[in-house]
């Protein structure tokens, strides 16, 4: 079992490393693609770019005082970002973007944001609550706080099944564990999980219940 | 007198336990409300909710370097705002909201938020000015937090005294300690400053002046 | 050298105070006039005045872990904030406000503020890259906040060049040191530079390339 272990434990690595490089970067063009359709320009374009893709961790680091602040201490995170918002600034503007394709890259930021950033509250010694919470911070407070800065309502406040897989994928995740079964089959568990649901939410339209007031029901 | 400091204390002790959940309580509620006028989906009025009641306490520990951020150090803040956010979103489906009640609890809240969150500040020994500041901070900034979310100029910007309230009564409060009063007076003179003025502004319609270009009145 | 050194020294600390207020004043000004197009009340003006000119340092210090916030460290910073949002407030009223010069003294406070906030990340031990990008935050976040709590795109995102004056002002300013300047040398080239390019975009309308879709282009 060691040499499964650690032979699976490098290949994980490389994949976690990957993952990473890839939540980022495709967090980054959908921050890119937003300011774009508001005709921001290149610099608004790149702030909003990093705020989408680092905003989630930076303020989990704040918020569990775990500094240097994640893209402080790897600055690569900070290159990746804007590579890829450069990219996206440059390719839009010759070919049009797989929007569909896009989404499902999302997903799998969320997938792997949302539990990296829970292994990242747990190491920090915190409970299961806070790093469920955490967790979801990372996965989706940059889209959000990509929203409000350009003045929209948070997407994920009302599209299809979005922060509800993160919680449901983060909480299994936390189930497995407890169980006793090994960081990864838990790690793999959790994130597909999330990107199940947030697949199933996207190619069926599948959204989660809005608020409604009982005068609407009158009216 | 010792006694009855001791008898008094005690029983302010569950007064200031009560107080806290119910602040968090009912601003929880009117992020939910805010948020159900936005036709957000059951997760955006649970997250719209927990920045309402609890974003002022955490902008407050952030910037005063107070870790554990309050509702990390005890979880039931998070569960008491999620349990209201929930119960209103249920409630309001069927029942119309009581609002003017609604706002003479905020009222409440507003009150024991900004003395709770000065005393929190003066408790890590910072002067009387950043106190008052970081009191204000705990009782506003949760609701201009809830309003930029929701993509709306903070209401308290521009409506019937609020913060204003809160300044006077947390001065009010500074100088009843420089005079000599023991805590629990300072505490309660300061609350019910607060209470009295914002209740006035409710009830009696009363508003701060609002910018005035010298252009408006040439026009 | 060692005379004129010590003298340009005491010099240069005076005119390093001047710029502080001044550019805490100039950025507390535009914050009052951005929440007196939004008709805010006076407490409006003041939170909206504050958090533009104390905005992005406090962003700085909170990701840099620099604590006390500047603002706590010297409470000075905020009372010249308020005393300038106040004194617009009353002033807006009887005279029209210099909107070109407004906006000359703006490129000055972002000239001394992207400066500052590098020197005080290199101070804190941080690289080159963190330290642009902390320059750039303290120069330009608090405008960002300024404009999302008036619900409005941030104008730096679209406006003449602005943060691209910071970056190639901090970028030469890093080159300086780099070669060998010595300290004043360096600021005071990647201030006039910043302050250069700054003014050429505000009075001959340059701006950045804004984000285009291919779309755009066949439609």
């Amino acid at each position: 079992m060691s040499t499964i272990a650690s032979t699976s434990l490098t290949m994980s690595s490389s994949i976690i490393a990957f993952l990473d490089f890839f939540g980022i970067a495709v967090f980054a063009i959908s921050g890119a693609l937003t300011a774009g359709h508001k005709r921001l320009d290149i610099f608004g374009v790149m702030v909003v770019a990093l705020i989408t893709c680092l905003g989630g961790g930076t303020l989990r680091d704040l918020i569990l005082d775990a500094h240097p602040v994640v893209w402080i201490e790897n600055t690569s995170y900070l290159f990746a970002g804007i590579i890829a918002a450069f990219a996206t600034f440059v390719i839009a503007r010759f070919y049009r973007m797989p929007m569909r394709m896009l989404e499902v890259c999302d997903a799998i930021g969320l997938a792997f944001f949302t539990i990296a950033g829970m292994q990242k509250a747990q190491a920090l010694g915190h409970s299961p609550e806070i790093s469920l919470l955490m967790g979801l911070m990372t996965g989706v407070a940059g889209g959000i706080l990509r929203d409000i800065v350009c003045n929209e309502i948070p997407l994920i406040f009302h599209k299809e099944i979005y922060a509800t897989a993160a919680i449901v994928g983060g909480g299994l995740f936390l189930v497995f564990q407890y169980i006793g079964f090994g960081p990864e089959i838990s790690m793999i568990v959790g994130m597909l999980t999330i990107l199940t649901l947030r697949l199933t939410g996207i190619f069926m339209g599948l959204s989660m219940p809005a608020f409604l007031f009982s005068d609407d029901e009158r009216n």
